[in-house]
């Protein structure tokens, strides 16, 4: 019996532990909330994540341990990797959840990212603005995610403003390219080397956050997905990493630019439950455990929508044929992923029927930003 | 949030969490053995079938409750009943739990089943044999399954044997028919009694214990299929049914001869997990719950082994592509179900030779009868 320790507790980890159950792993969560999505299926470990005691708790009784999110503090998963196996490693965790490292990095592997300055004073940010010009993005180099810590420059007077939405955080100033679209790659290696990589999945963000996707991306020509599982390949080597890495990406003129990575199973790879030969949880389990990685294959089109804020009644969602609807047990809050319906079909008008109708279901939940201007 | 109580908490209690955690349900457990495979999924109320105050707590805190065994005691379910919404009712369990009201209520409906005689003493046992002939089985009424409680009678020397071997139980003689093949209808109905019939299930039992299943089935013709949702119409509407009900028959000249009913989620319906638009657990919880049933259409052909006794090495199962491993979270114990594997390909071809390839796998496992002659 594989006991699998998960640094968080949210709806990631309660997805893995759906996936893992059946493989016979049992799970343990370390999460300071009260009663977390991933709680009612493993053992609920409630404490700061830097805790030292339950730390130990969980290197102690896990055969493994892994992380749902990148914003845990790198400290407590270098303790861990002091007396435990920790997969993807600290130094993924490290190289990932920092923009700065992580741009460097991926630059530094001749993967184009959007140009990016390094800023951590106001004076800074001024020396960046000349040299990436407008519009640009002025982001924190830590602990963002979903449009967060994020402020928008489109005109130089805005840079005071920006500076100050982020409170004299350590930043990045990203140029804001011009893109045709958002895609995401998502890959998964083992704990042998072997590499595994899903079709691209089209992604589509309101204020920053998922509301939609759609898998395998649409106008998806053989030469781009090549593209993609080199990219994913040279990054999977360069990290050494193990599991799932997803890589959020521009599209621009047929080329990939990559935005965002994340060492962990990842929103844009939801789809993957129905939509896949193997589900990404399944298959970051089997990497992190040293099983064989399963077919990334897709078994069918899919189209994923978020359930933003709160569930909206199920039997309209699921008196549709081949919807599937994902709740992950958390209280309705605006704005918050709190679950996601993913529509599979076999063609795509027969999905663009599909998904049409079931935005007429949610839309009051998907577009949370728009119905509720802060 | 809805709540499920379940009585049992094996392995169709854990598979119907697993498909109902993900719809937002919780599930409440009552069930006599110390750590059961459906408690790591839920609140395991631990007591013996008949405890009145366990009954109460799981009536009490329950939306709605089922069961996932027909050898749950009669009484314990009609005290439930008269305490919270039991689907499916204490009347389909009744009809279903004893083999003699079962072949009277199905004969009753006008469907086929092997001729049969109530036993009650040994005296009876000759008069059913002088009316039926042998070869015959005798059955317990009963509590029996997986080949329990029955006794096979080919000689009429073997009569005295067949009644000490259960017991002076009361029993029910079967006429043994000679059959092509045995098959499974896998049925459900909804709260508003929408039906919907899964394709049939080819099954191959060993000892009694079903081994593997084919679905769906090879060599089913359109007549055979419609014969089978005929049935499963007819018995569903008679009993007032809510939830899966799952139909054994023999195929004798290409018709469906009734053997056995189950008023619950049933091995030969575990294909629908990977294999069907809507798995079987998924659709007892959406009739049982008085949402719109899902489609029971299949994706693909699955075959499916029981793994008995114990679990095979996991990376060589999970080595072979579209191969999906059920553990049940059970100790080893020789012919014990302690999980499943399920192929899944797009061909009869493929099928094959996946299959023939988790054979050799698992072949130890599900011989147990072979290798362990008791």
């Amino acid at each position: 019996m594989t006991i699998v320790g998960v640094l968080g507790a949210g709806q990631l980890g309660r997805m893995l532990a759906l996936a893992g159950i059946p493989l016979g792993m049992r799970f343990r969560f370390l999460d300071p909330a009260p009663s977390p999505p991933a709680a009612a299926l493993g053992e609920h470990l409630r404490a700061d994540w830097s805790h030292p005691g339950a730390l130990e708790a969980l290197a102690e009784h896990s055969d493994v341990v892994t992380y749902e999110s990148e914003n845990i503090p790198i400290e407590s998963v270098r303790r861990l990797a002091s007396r435990a196996n920790v997969r993807p490693s600290a130094e993924s965790l490290r190289l990932t959840a920092d923009r700065l490292a992580e741009k460097q990095f991926v630059a530094g592997l001749g993967i184009e990212v959007a140009p990016f300055s390094e800023v951590s004073d106001r004076a800074g940010l001024d020396t960046a603005l000349r040299r990436l010009g407008v519009p640009a993005l002025l982001k924190t180099r830590r602990g963002g995610y979903d449009g967060r810590g994020q402020a928008r420059i489109d005109h130089l007077s805005q840079a005071d403003a920006a500076w100050q939405a982020l409170a004299g955080a350590p930043a990045i100033l990203e140029q804001r390219v011009v893109f045709q679209r958002e895609l995401a790659i998502l890959a998964v290696r083992g704990l042998d080397g072997e590499k595994r990589v899903y079709p691209l999945v089209e992604t589509h963000h309101e204020g920053g956050v998922l509301t939609r996707a759609l898998a395998p991306s649409p106008d998806l020509s053989p030469s781009l997905q090549r593209e993609a599982e080199a990219i994913a390949s040279s990054l999977l080597e360069a990290l050494g990493h193990v599991g799932i890495l997803a890589i959020e990406c521009f599209e621009i003129n047929g080329r990939l630019v990559v935005n965002e990575l994340a060492p962990r199973v990842h929103n844009s790879g939801h789809w993957t439950i129905e939509g896949a030969a193997t589900s990404q949880f399944e298959n970051h389990l089997r990497a992190i455990t040293g099983l064989p990685l399963g077919s990334t294959e897709p078994r069918a089109l899919c189209g994923l929508f978020n359930l933003l804020g709160e569930i909206p009644p199920l039997a309209g969602v699921l008196a549709q044929r081949e919807t599937y609807l994902h709740v992950y047990g958390k209280t309705s809050r605006p704005g918050r992923k709190v679950g996601h319906v993913t529509v599979v079909a076999s063609d795509r008008a027969m999905l663009d029927e599909r998904m049409r109708h079931v935005s007429t279901l949610i839309s009051p939940q998907v577009h949370p930003i728009e119905r509720n201007p802060v």
